[in-house]
């Protein structure tokens, strides 16, 4: 239980960090969508491992295959099985993981829960396991681009890490600027003190968090259900479902409280024979639905738990003790979570997209 | 689509602000409660309109009926059906918006979504709906009680309003705090200043928004699911499906993001024999999974949208104008967002319960 | 649990024999379908007892209120809540049945499952209950003939009751034919013999059984999944879920298997630009999917299993009784359960014509 | 859609007779259930091709690999991924079928369904995609015995193939009868009259259809739902999603039908401590709920639909033609159905103990 999401784009993830493998299997992906492994790896290889110096140096190649659900090139509409060994793993490094339970990690929550826990590696809590979500979603990216939304643009980016906050004008942002930085910022100035911060952190065996804020251009007006699948209540799961996640926001979110009603409110106007919104406080929703605006939000990341510094903690046999981490992590996980945002943010729309097509038949009656 | 909430205590909400009433079906509840519309009552109450001078003069009792699946003051362990019938509806107040767009408002979503829009009150995205979600609360709750952990304790209050912030000892606070207040803030030297402002700006048409934090103490080891049913990624979609909603943070949020892991870490030691943090960012979940510390959650509300002053919107025939609010409305939601956001916690806090017992047998194996 | 049906068309209905009504609310039905409360009576009041001198003498009107969903004579695409208060119910025909189990009746295994039961008029399991089932599947056939199938026509009828079996040309049967006798069979000569058949069981104290069969004519080509949703599958579910069913067979069914291949399988060929079969032994399904021939199944209902003789059970103490029934019951239920056959078939196609729209934009590229 | 069955113990089947291989992925097995390879390999090879001379002689070992969710030996509460490659597969046998529909298959519907179809053995309509629900199966059977019913035994067996029935003592039936020889029948006086029978159809380029029955000995009271997951609904529903089936009766079945209520009612009576029914035309449930009676049902299985005689059909071009079959095929698939059988039962039971945990927290107030 609790690892499958969407309703009609449904994908179940499964793997450990360090067994067979990792994967996810996608029910319900629309038939004669064009779809190869190079699709899947393109992203693949932006969540990866040893990507660049800021990241955990464990050495996957990531490489997915896909078993089944495509034929001569085209999805089938039957289930899109993706499997990816694992190869680089070091169960070694965690010996002493198996004897102690790592702070504000999540060893101890899956042993006081299901009584086993699988200590290399993190198991199932590992971030490894966004691998099968971050397939999924190249998936539903085709699947928007082929049938919803062909200029839909979803555009992660890391606005901060620790205090350093760049500056990104959300409506010039592009992929470009974004992927053209190994921490994937939106802002220049900001690429090396972000590389030297992490790089600082780094060597003092500390981690750091920061926010990684979204942008989602050309979405169609009318995604989202009332009540409670409102499309910012789905994204709020979504996004919250990432490791490491302790906080989302939309739109104005909690800067927007201190607001009045009178600043607050997005004054509708006709501009070119369409519906629109002079400000954007509502990040693209209003009552739960779209609204054809840009889809605006921020998510938080708190620094990585596995340090390597000494830590008070507690053994598998309920004793005081100490741990120091070893094993391969990243002291920083914004860079490598920017294509875990946009993954998340792509299966949240495709499932509202059919959902949308199985309620109201498709388009919108509005301009 | 979209009106039901939870995997096995699962509620069905229905009902527009001016329509034959509101309610909630709830399937999965445990049989043998005891149960009466009493139960339900006293957290009606709290919701209800009308029920102090900060907030709408709409007049509704908001009597509860419930009409299935109790049998001599228990319940049966079948559905539980909730009506609560509207009374105090005034439409002719909405006959305005029947041709125009309220800004930030769900009019428009709705319209463009559906083709067609219940304009008399909000229709379904009217807070009345919540009805439906406090009755199932209150149910909720008396399950928790009765068979999974007497001693838990859900307490809002409002932290905030506008950009007046509380200091809230949040080991502290109590019910009787938070409850001995018309604003539900739990710092009595706020509770004159908050009211005072939220009159001001209703004197003015205008309104205000804030924020509710949360603590829930006694939370039972092991509930949450790894993966896309993490606990607070349950919460933040409960959160995020309230009306006005635009953010969620757990533990240390988004201040967290600044923090280096060294400062952030929860370090474990054990404390009369249980396993405990000797701080408490992580908020009481770690890999999703509740660490027997106290739930720790906040939630951004938007100013209200209505608003008694001119605003330029768009009217159903697409052409730009100018609305004026009319109709009753809170100029201030956080005090009846308290027994809100304490249903949505509840309802997500009963079904993991429930999942966890299904999954594991009850109990758990740490200490 | 197990008080929904459906996934994309849910219904979830609520309500015992004896308690405040039953009712039901369905999510998921699309917007801008015509619906008023007289297009869920018609339905009902081929439901409802007391209907005829072969149906049980309990009187109920079983008048629906539609509470919710509806604006000005036309679906939002918001839950659809409808109420039917329960009226002439008489609990003190069951006092006897407080403390014995009804042998074959549902009192033993709701008392071992729960702890608990309400045992005026067997509570949940009386067929009371359905009143949810045909109101909703009320509104899923305007949905089919508003956008899916204009033409489509569900046929059920009583092929025999006990070892009277009518000859019905599935072919040629029409609504009027059917609906024009009161045991609701599709062969005039079989009227009379049925209705005496009927009346003397009754008379005896006793109660006997049938076969509904049912042909759907104009199904849509490409409905059902493969797999677990097979259409076949979710209508034998549906149909097993109705009181008192024993067994589903599609197509050839039972009397198939003692063919061989070439006796069995249905030939294509061209007619009229269509892909048509020459026969119909896969009773419309193949792989799981309509392939546009005529849906036809069977369904088993046993014989009415309160009836007014003395019976051998146990108390609720635990101890060996008899036990005679009273209270007011069908006799025989087939009349009755034309038009339940007939919701959840209904049922069933809406949720599949949804799926269709959700996953392959509607239509078919076959002739 | 449409590939996952159950509610709490969720199995995702994936892959197509000819691919990469075929599979499954299992949410919501408990913890620490020993599981290894070894445990889902019994079974199937009772499922695998050419395992004996009335099956195909397609070659597969059908060897499974556990890609995930155990750790040492036992599981970790995390999904089980199973994978099994395809290897003796010859995609040329099919080539005239990538022109052609065969009658009664799945081939013409498919392709209206989607537009596209893997024409190669079926595809996903293959027997093949079995694997992953006995694969689940072996998994359900374990959590079963090791947490819920040590005593519970799940039956089947070859009750007809064609016109010759099988005479079986349901009570005395045991596994070493029914596994002993190669048809599954439960009576030795069938199986050489079976096993010749099988080979004169194949000899004839022909094939043969049968029924399955099926006795589970040791059922716990009170599982299955009321009204819509009734016991015997949701073993139909996984029945008839078994490829070939036809028809489903629980207890007496179509026969029951022709009873009066006085012939067919259980009556009760204590025996040694316990409930019981002096007879068990219910087949072991009432009301949707099991009684602790055996549970007994019956599924009809059509003839093989390919078959090595020239049939009229219709070609992709949609123009009539003729085929002859070519592949390798069971001439019956019943003996290859009991283990079929056996797993969707063991994956309704176990999903309803699951259900019936969380909702009453296991065990019965009832002897």
């Amino acid at each position: 239980m609790g690892s499958s999401f969407g309703q009609l784009f449904r994908l179940s993830t499964w793997g450990e960090s360090h067994g067979g493998g990792v994967g996810v299997v996608v029910d319900g992906c629309p038939p004669r969508i064009p779809l190869c492994e190079a699709d899947l790896q393109v992203d693949l290889d932006r969540r990866r491992p040893g990507q660049s110096e800021v990241t955990t140096p464990r050495n996957e190649a990531d490489r997915a295959e896909i078993l089944s659900g495509t034929f001569e090139g085209l999805t089938l509409g039957t289930p899109i099985a993706v499997l990816v060994r694992n190869q680089d793993h070091r169960p070694e490094a965690y010996s002493e993981m198996a004897e102690k339970f790592r702070p504000s990690h999540a060893d101890y929550t899956y042993q006081a829960k299901y009584g086993i826990r699988n200590w290399q590696g993190g198991g199932r809590s590992s971030a490894r396991e966004t691998i099968g979500r971050v397939a999924a979603a190249a998936i539903a990216k085709k699947v928007i681009a082929a049938q919803f939304a062909p200029e839909l643009e979803i555009l992660p980016y890391v606005e901060s890490i620790g205090a350093l906050r760049a500056n990104v004008d959300t409506s010039r942002v592009t992929r470009e600027m974004i992927e053209s930085n190994i921490v994937r910022t939106g802002d220049p100035d900001f690429v090396e003190p972000m590389i030297d911060l992490i790089k600082r952190v780094r060597g003092e065996g500390n981690s750091v968090g920061g926010v990684v804020a979204c942008v989602i251009r050309n979405v169609p007006v009318g995604l989202g259900m009332p009540v409670f699948d409102r499309l910012e209540a789905d994204l709020a799961k979504g996004m919250l479902s990432l490791p490491a996640t302790k906080g989302f926001e939309i739109g104005s979110g909690f800067a927007g409280t201190e607001m009045t009603g009178r600043e607050h409110n997005d004054a509708f106007r006709m501009k070119e024979g369409r519906v629109r919104t002079l400000t954007n406080r509502s990040g693209g929703v209003q009552g739960g639905i779209s609204n054809g605006e840009d889809l605006f939000f921020r998510v938080a990341f708190k620094p990585t738990a596995t340090i390597m510094t000494e830590q008070d903690t507690v053994s598998n046999a309920f004793e005081d003790t100490e741990l120091k981490g070893r094993g391969r992590h990243d002291a920083c996980v914004l860079p490598r979570a920017v294509p875990m945002v946009e993954a998340m943010a792509a299966l949240v729309l495709v499932d509202h997209m059919l959902r949308q097509r199985a309620l109201c038949g498709g388009g919108t009656v509005c301009p």
